[in-house]
């Protein structure tokens, strides 16, 4: 399935692969609810959320600053302006939260970096808004084990042709580690390269898509398992 | 000054090189005074808005969305939470307009660009939010000028060291073209590199810095004089 003779570069999605992040956005899409809950019921302010975010998103892309922003638009028109200065500060407050997360290395991520970096190149490619996931790459104390970091605005085949080129490399010599089928597994599949699916608990349900299977992608459920493959 | 036999990479900044956007801000900045009004006068209102652009800096970095983000705070703390509902989504809106900005080219630019790309490699090297500077880009017509887009959160001597590292080159045989002497000619030429400082009308606050000279710098005044050099 995977060659590992052929492998040079493994590549690291970052949120809610090496740490937890959906669920910190649950969480304040859930205490944002709560501050709205006397205008409107938590069900209708979360759809209405999700679809302010989806009509700013070729505006303002994926990310904590965005889904802010986004947090606010929602909040003054679900409550048909009536929503306070004050629950807007609350809210505002909630978002930046999301800039400070500790981004804790999920189980195993460590060790298994570790063993892999005497091995391989590993890069970190993510989606998301430059300096928020720099930050999250700093406080997770992982930085070190990555050669490269190369933060995008979207995860497509375009981008992962990109990358090959800018680290030299053909796509058989790349495997992609991540969470998303949408934004890691298919895209990095669909290029020619391999990939090891790790599914998270909580999937945004913009990155929600049909499952497949495919002879160059290994599905697992621990991040320890990627030995066995690497 | 410059010894054009060395250069082999022509890098351009792109915000108020290639195309004008602090103006852009600036008018919505005064827009959203008149917004504000009759809460407080205008140079209350940008003193304090600079203020927080400056506290949430660290945070939300630079850039539309970032200084959109700030709009809406400022609006709400310097009004003591007064301010309506539909004032906030008119400055959302404000803030909105910013990314979609035409970004025209200067004047001269596109002469000179083509005039440039047969002879060097060119990359665009530019701060701010991955992408609003990609779409500016897009919507400009330049980027097949462009071997190489390089979108950075800040643009210190670390990403200039990192971006020849990334090109294969020395320093010697780069040249920043750029409207700020903090971000685009200081750390250039303190990497050891060359620089084309081109001033433009407007300068942002926050970019401000000691004026100086340098064996390595020129100074030109229109687009066209790069032709004299390169």
């Amino acid at each position: 399935m995977i060659d590992k003779n052929d492998i040079r570069v493994v590549a690291f999605d970052a949120d809610d692969t090496l740490w937890d992040n959906e669920t910190h956005f649950k969480q304040v899409e859930h205490d944002m609810c709560k501050v709205l809950e006397q205008y409107a019921p938590a069900e209708t302010v979360s759809e209405h959320l999700f679809a302010t975010e989806m009509k700013n998103m070729p505006d303002y892309g994926y990310g904590a600053i965005a889904f802010t922003l986004s947090l606010m638009e929602n909040a003054i028109k679900v409550t048909n302006g009536k929503v306070t200065g004050e629950e807007l500060l609350q809210i505002l407050e909630l978002g930046r939260s999301l800039l400070h997360l500790k981004a804790t290395p999920l189980p195993g991520v460590t060790d298994v970096l570790s063993y892999l970096s005497g091995k391989y190149h590993l890069v970190l490619f993510t989606k998301g808004e430059l300096l928020t996931q720099e930050h999250k790459l700093q406080r997770s104390g992982l930085k070190p084990f990555f050669e490269k970091t190369v933060i995008v605005s979207d995860k497509q085949e375009t981008q992962y042709r990109e990358l090959y080129h800018d680290l030299g490399i053909q796509p058989k010599q790349f495997v992609m580690v991540g969470n998303s089928l949408k934004s890691d597994i298919r895209p990095a599949l669909d290029t020619g390269a391999c990939a090891i699916y790790i599914p998270f608990d909580v999937m945004w349900q913009h990155e929600v898509t049909d499952d497949f299977e495919h002879p160059h992608m290994v599905r697992i459920e621990n991040f320890e398992e990627i030995k066995r493959y690497l």
